[in-house]
């Protein structure tokens, strides 16, 4: 484990020990110990890719000078707060899925005694995250903007949660509803604005800029945001289950790669290597369109926080 | 209806159609139409009374001053990001408790073709209070601080909620549990929060006060919410589900109010006398414990928003 990611781990038990000890709710034990198991299971275990990237970005802005303690918690708190949005997601997403397993283990509405109770914990996880701003940056003059943002960033991914499963209803297999531009929105905002947006502009924020003067870096890292889901599809079907920690159900849930697995079925190994060159040619070419949009902005310490988001997806296996 | 209720229902109109209209999401006509047919039938459809209040309590802080059309408006639209915070624990709720019917008919979740979808359907509703706030509130000095009240109510009641459910676990029918101490920190954070003190401390926002200064309020409008939650647990087993509109499932589900009614099975007819003396008794005990604690508060307008609200559930039968 890095240092950063050990630092990262104090931070979590800290907040994790605030919330459970919040004075605006009578905790008794048996309360106290469910919310603390249900932060564990669900908030810890996966890659924390999204809440170190705040970090990461935030030391980028900074140009490599040294985070001080307090710029240290503060970074690194705004990036639990999207580890928390996540969980929040994904335990709701589960259910709703069906889904069995989540990052290698069983999937926590499915854990003895949760069930539909796992609903309750999602909106718990939610309302955790205002309480660790209210706690640790009420006051700061970018309070608001934090506030506003969450709530934007959740507003846009409960929305593109929604048009991907209208898209899929059950008993609705239109397939000429299927379309790149519906699968563009669909990562857009499903996935794009909280997994890849977001965690820049919490730096950004923290760092004392106006996210409107950044709607460019927003329009790159939605970009990006983009390509990571494409590559999710490609995975789901075709990663190892061993690797990606779990066992894609895209193509009975009948996504949009759907139509990929579909048309690989029905074609010779010709064609199988074709729809594979055109995968690779397809990362190719975000890579250099991504590239090129970076390039063109004008500070090199935002080219430097996109370039190590991008560096960080790039040909990746999960 | 009332002149209110239709000044109240065509916000409500504009609020839509704002959101179905808002320009963070690219809306195709399924997803505008589903959002709709979501909003239309679950926000709508209750009595109203807390997105009332909020209009109510105002008014009363106005002294019976005539509201601007601009305060109308404003304080409809925080008596609606009330009713519309009702509607995402609503269709919750109905998941977790699997509920049949709701305000007279079919739940959310059980209407043909949504499901589960219900979740996210729930967090789409609870997204739509702060785009409200933002586009109705952002600039005025207490903008802040409704979202800071409605988190704060959002983590109080959520919390309620979980111990509500971890109390009554399937397999875990452990009456030992079962406290006046434990029922009272149920109704308080599930219910009082939100529906008593919330629409008082809206109207109170609104009016420029600070809510440190209106703590005695805060707590005599929890009572009353406890003493709501009270008539509630009446209501759910003796009151006609014709008139409070649900079939109360508390005994199967094994309520606290499954201690009543066990005692009143197992008792004769004299017995049964003395727990429905005891609960009138404990419904003229409550009013005149209020009555005194809103009489003790220095502002006569603060009195008057307390009466008022004390009036509208005093002796209820639904």
């Amino acid at each position: 484990m890095s240092d950063l990611e050990s630092r990262f781990l104090q931070v979590y038990s800290v907040l994790k020990s605030e919330l459970l000890n919040d004075s605006d709710f009578e905790f008794a034990d048996d309360s106290r110990q469910w919310v603390e198991r249900m932060l564990d299971y669900n908030v810890l275990g996966g890659k924390l890719n999204r809440g170190l990237s705040v970090v990461d970005s935030y030391k980028l802005l900074k140009q490599g000078k040294e985070l001080t303690d307090d710029e240290m918690f503060l970074a690194c708190s705004l990036g639990w707060c999207i580890e928390w949005l996540q969980a929040c997601f994904l335990v709701h997403d589960d259910i709703m899925d069906g889904s069995h397993t989540r990052r290698g283990q069983c999937c926590w509405f499915r854990m003895p005694k949760v069930g539909m109770i796992a609903i309750n914990d999602g909106l718990i996880l939610r309302s955790h995250i205002p309480r660790i701003l209210k706690r640790h940056f009420k006051g700061k003059p970018y309070y608001v903007d934090l506030l506003d943002l969450f709530n934007e960033v959740e507003f846009q991914t409960t929305h593109g949660q929604m048009i991907d499963l209208i898209t899929t209803l059950v008993g609705e297999k239109d397939l000429s509803k299927y379309s790149l531009s519906l699968h563009r929105r669909i990562a857009q905002y499903k996935t794009a604005y909280y997994s890849f947006y977001l965690p820049v502009a919490c730096a950004l924020l923290m760092f004392g800029e106006n996210l409107d003067n950044h709607v460019n870096a927003k329009e790159t890292l939605l970009k990006m945001g983009i390509y990571y889901q494409v590559q999710d599809d490609y995975l789901d079907c075709f990663g190892d289950p061993e690797t990606i920690g779990k066992i894609g159900t895209d193509i009975q849930d009948f996504k949009c790669s759907w139509l990929v697995a579909n048309a690989l079925k029905l074609c010779n190994e010709d064609q199988k290597k074709t729809l594979y060159d055109a995968y690779v040619e397809y990362e190719r070419m975000s890579y250099e369109k991504i590239t090129s949009s970076i390039e063109a902005h004008p500070s090199k310490e935002v080219q430097a926080v996109l370039k190590s988001f991008l560096a960080k997806i790039y040909k990746r296996q999960n």
